[in-house]
């Protein structure tokens, strides 16, 4: 599990005056990254090799609204895997408050968009990780 | 139901050469507030006067890659509505093949973020839409 | 010279109400695309040669605000050119409005960000551009 | 003068595999909205007065590209002021070295889009800050 700390931008709100939704995708997704690093998984290494990591499907909620300049922490954990599809459990809290979560599912493609199987090392470090709780 | 044609832009795409996933999110956004139109309900003159229509919460499935500079049809239909929540399904077509698809979750909140009913004259349009299937 | 319309979005604004001033330069980037395609240059195919056309500086100025759901219309042509670089103006009207307006400077770049000369066939129509006024 | 340690993210990317140019602006504002606040003006509190403080103009320069995932630092320093304007210059730099900066030029304007005088306080920041160099 990892946790990250990022402030809410300006130019992340839109004219209802609130953190836009489409905005928590992003904050999920770099600290779903951030988690990666932590297993040993560098996105952008894994990209030169033209291995990709896709979102397979998401599942957000949104529970309290965040407005700009608002220090949040998203803490992200793996929720499942099988040998080929793993799933990500993302939070945001403001303070000791929960405001959104979201659950997404994510496979490995080769550069034909071809699956293939969650690298060995990952998928040790995701044993491992469920087998801690 | 209503359709929108959209063109995908280059700033949509990340450092994998696809469309990122947050940019779906957009375009869901934008032709739901196309539909929302259709049913008299215009968002720009809701939030007038402190009415917001905020996602509660959003499930999207991505099936098939899509890359800049490429036309796509969005369709938007009701899902589903009770008298304080809707849910609103939306499509993503590239020529006849389903690219990816949500369902998002909504209803009205004041400007105290307290949930109001949904306003009479889109109930009426929804009784209509789900009837008429 | 070529026109595009567009319609604002709504999470293109932000918590003032209005469109962000970074939403203007993905509208300038949008239409400048259809300028280049129009001129026989489509961005997509010269990235798979790994040849890049990058920003290098952008002057914008806003002079009246926009609003979401607000049909635009952004008028894009060539300013000025030597063989390595071109600069574009781009316009943005609101019915008879002008309401902003950049010029950004380009030039083009090999997979090793080395500059390289403007393709011979952009360089003509440029040239024919120019002349024509 | 203020600094900010910023981390590109995943999703400021475009398809040609380094950080989109409008990210740029937004890594600016975000870092401008610091040092506004480091003077006492806090934007989210002008806001709730209806007084904006909107970019009238900006010149962006892009030496270095950036890649996701890098650490970046932001400077932030008053450029030049009068009484009812005020321009801020911006530099990013990747460990030492500069990769782009960018000068905006802002207004202060009433809920009726009205100019109206930089505030008395900020006015004397201005004044301290180009006095001590």
């Amino acid at each position: 599990m990892i946790e990250l700390n990022i402030k809410t931008r300006y130019a992340e709100t839109a004219q209802d005056g609130i953190i836009h939704h489409s905005s928590y995708i992003i904050y999920y997704e770099t600290a779903r990254i951030e988690y990666l690093k932590s297993k040993g998984i560098n996105i952008n290494d894994l990209e030169k090799e033209s291995i990709l990591c896709p979102v397979v499907s998401l599942e957000a909620h949104y529970l309290k609204p965040l407005i700009s300049q608002q220090e949040i922490l998203v803490k992200v954990r793996l929720d499942s895997f099988s040998k080929v599809r793993f799933k990500i459990l993302h939070e945001i809290f403001k303070e000791e408050e929960k405001c959104a979560y979201a659950i997404t599912s994510h496979c490995f493609i080769d550069g034909n968009f071809k699956p293939i199987p969650i690298p060995a090392k990952l998928l040790n470090c995701f044993k491992l990780e469920l087998s801690s709780e």
